[in-house]
């Protein structure tokens, strides 16, 4: 035996001998809890700090308290309030294995929903329920990063089963790109149907009940064409107009886009139609996080996960806000517009591909009922719904309760906010669902602090 | 007798010996025409050129040819394009009164509607029905003048039975103003209900089937207040936020207007509204002619005629178009708002009363189906039905007719324009009927003779 052999079995016994050093659990973790094979799986925001084998800390909202003997680590939860049962929230008992510990126990169920602690709206908290448990180490790294991102496979459906393609943490930037929705049909595709997005990007420490972030720092259509559907859908006319309509084979949607000047010509215009130049505006269609539960929808669909939402203000400078249904949000991109009407009457508008420069942030424990945006000019509620008039009421209420939260009104004053100076936009009308935007215009809320 | 009166004498033998002086009946009429007490009055622009006792002109469409004998002129009316009957189209004989002339006869139905040889779209030329008729002189002054209009009554339902208060000539200009829906309440108001309109103003020369332009020279508030309502209305909001909305009485929407700044500050603001400037952009809620045949609506009603549209960008600078139903087209406007967000969402805006000067044309024998404007920047087709989606399909079918009639686009063509550029603006949401808006930018037309 060397020397070196000598230490290195020396520290081997030290470290077998010395419980806190072989496990220092502290630090901060993500809780994830499930209750049965069948329940959606729970999570929390869990901080230890173990002093000798005194161990404390945070399991939500809730307080820990708790003792490490060699891996094995008992974990007392208490309400942090107090509450039913002197307070007592949870009993759990585990094994430290390498940085995560695992282990199982009983749980009360948080007011709002499952066992996670994260609070919110809903039932009251009820009595302890048999769970198994896992606690993944949280560590951010010191400095945002920047990923340059070349996208080999896109989902065709929203849903949380597909594997993310690159896990990224609040403060990353990620520079990739879209596939054009019918004519890049080289990557592969999870999903069978139209609009691939790229991703999903699973955002570290995005929590059920956050709000993911996107700022979308560049959207611009990287080729030299796009291709537009060439009728009007029939959602949007009278049937009396459809009826008598005749269309010419000879008039293609096809476009060409001159990205320097940033106008998009038709390429082969025909009688009114020559001469017409469109500004690009290059746009997602689609942006999306994974929807809640175990839904899955196909790319032309959208909801309150965002999707289709075919809104022709998703540019290059607007901040996206996701409502978060799963763990690291799975967000993805795709179906960008070189430019697009209201409504994208005609089932496809200029379609194309982009470059796409992106940076998330995660707002915790925070969530509304549906998408929202923000653009220099404006806050902008999605409401996506089953019928115009639906998602009307759906996107003003949710500005509306955007409004009373972020910007302190009451129902009388937001009343006369929205009364006086709100805006609607008709995304799209045409898709499986309809998206209305309800907007505030930011120079009406100058003299307010959010 | 002295010499002037023998003078004066033979000067009436000679009127009365000479059938042609006493009644030179050569010039431009409108022809109304009745074929039954209950029918709605049929109107023509005809013109009559008496050469001795040969009578040429035109009536509508038609080709006249007849005979005047003293005060008796009898018309022989045949088809200009020929047609059923050989082209004979009416035998009408009648008396020259003053500048008048009346008397019965037969006319045949004109192709698309009545016997006025106005034709239009619909039925064809059918075989002659007993008529009375009358023509009454068109002789619009050499010089379009302005009129300095001050309002004594106003009415309070869309309908042909009002008197005009003012008979204009295309090209005239009127300077008035309007009141405050509830506040200024001294003027003898015919109907009841809000929404009190100034007019009914009688375009001469305007007949059913033509367009009434009208453009908005000024639109301005000219007081001191404006008053708004407090609550979002249930169309436009779920009703599990009504359910839960808390209203604060001491949150009044009374609104103090700043008209040097153009700025509009609630007078006694509470809370998150204490800062809150909105800028002034007076419009007219209510811009009306005289809905078809016997239709009678309430202030706050809207229809294919206008009335109370609420659009927010019928403003100053604003061109409208309206269809007319009945002769004089009986234009009026009211229910100005001092600042209106989309949808007027508390159901009424920043309600105030404004100086209006508008400038009126006619353009003869073109029709759409509903009121159309124009401003700087787009071409505005609005749709008014009973839902939202079916307000979309009618806006946006009125956009297209206009873009394939003034712009020659095929119906290839127009899908790929709207599809690309066209943009919607929620108006109405919480009247009697929806007014939604389609508009096109006129900037993507600037490559078009219209």
């Amino acid at each position: 035996m060397t020397r070196l052999q000598t230490a290195v079995v020396l520290c081997g016994v030290l470290l077998m001998a010395h419980p806190a050093l072989a496990a220092d659990i502290s630090g901060n973790y993500i809780a994830q809890v499930t209750t049965s094979p069948t329940a959606e799986q729970q999570y929390a925001r869990v901080t230890l700090k173990a002093d000798g084998t005194i161990v404390t800390g945070t399991w939500g909202d809730r307080k820990i308290t708790g003792s490490l003997a060699g891996a094995t680590v008992t974990l007392t939860l208490t309400e942090a309030t107090g509450g039913p049962g002197g307070g007592s929230a949870g009993a759990l008992k585990g094994t430290v294995s390498g940085t995560s510990l695992a282990g199982d126990g009983t749980l009360a169920t948080a007011a709002g929903g499952g066992p996670n602690g994260t609070g919110g709206p809903g039932a009251a908290a009820a009595g302890p329920v048999a769970v198994t448990w896992t606690l993944t180490p949280y560590a951010p790294p010191a400095a945002p990063k920047t990923y340059d991102f070349e996208p080999t496979s896109f989902y065709t459906t929203y849903s949380a089963i597909w594997e993310p393609v690159l896990r990224i943490y609040p403060g990353d930037t990620v520079r990739t790109r879209t596939v054009d929705n019918d004519r890049d049909a080289k990557a592969t595709r999870y999903g069978v149907g139209g609009n691939p997005s790229t991703g999903p990007f699973y955002v570290e420490g995005a929590l059920p009940g956050d709000t993911l972030v996107v700022r979308l720092n560049k959207v611009r259509a990287n080729k030299k064409t796009a291709r537009q559907g060439g009728r009007i859908n029939a959602r949007a006319i009278n049937a009396g107009y459809l009826v008598g309509a005749k269309y010419d084979p000879a008039v293609t949607g096809e476009w060409t886009l001159d990205l320097e000047k940033g106008v998009a010509t038709l390429t082969n215009p025909t009688g009114s139609l020559k001469g017409l130049t469109v500004p690009i505006k290059t746009m997602l269609g689609c942006v999306s996080v994974a929807p809640p539960g175990m839904e899955q929808m196909r790319g032309t669909d959208l909801g309150v996960f965002g999707g289709n939402l075919d809104y022709n203000d998703n540019v290059e400078g607007t901040t996206l806000y996701f409502p978060v249904f799963h763990a690291g949000a799975l967000f993805g991109i795709g179906d960008a517009h070189a430019a697009q009407g209201d409504g994208e009457l005609t089932g496809s508008a200029l379609e194309t591909s982009a470059d796409v420069e992106f940076t998330v942030e995660v707002i915790k424990g925070d969530i509304y009922q549906q998408v929202r945006a923000e653009t220099k000019d404006y806050l902008i509620a999605f409401g996506v719904s089953g019928s115009v008039h639906e998602s009307i009421q759906a996107s003003t209420t949710l500005l509306v309760e955007w409004l009373k939260k972020d910007y302190q009104m009451t129902d009388s004053e937001v009343a006369l906010f929205v009364g006086a100076v709100m805006k609607y936009d008709i995304a799209e009308l045409v898709d499986p669902h309809i998206n209305v935007v309800a907007k505030a215009p930011k120079a009406a809320l100058a003299h307010l602090k959010r």
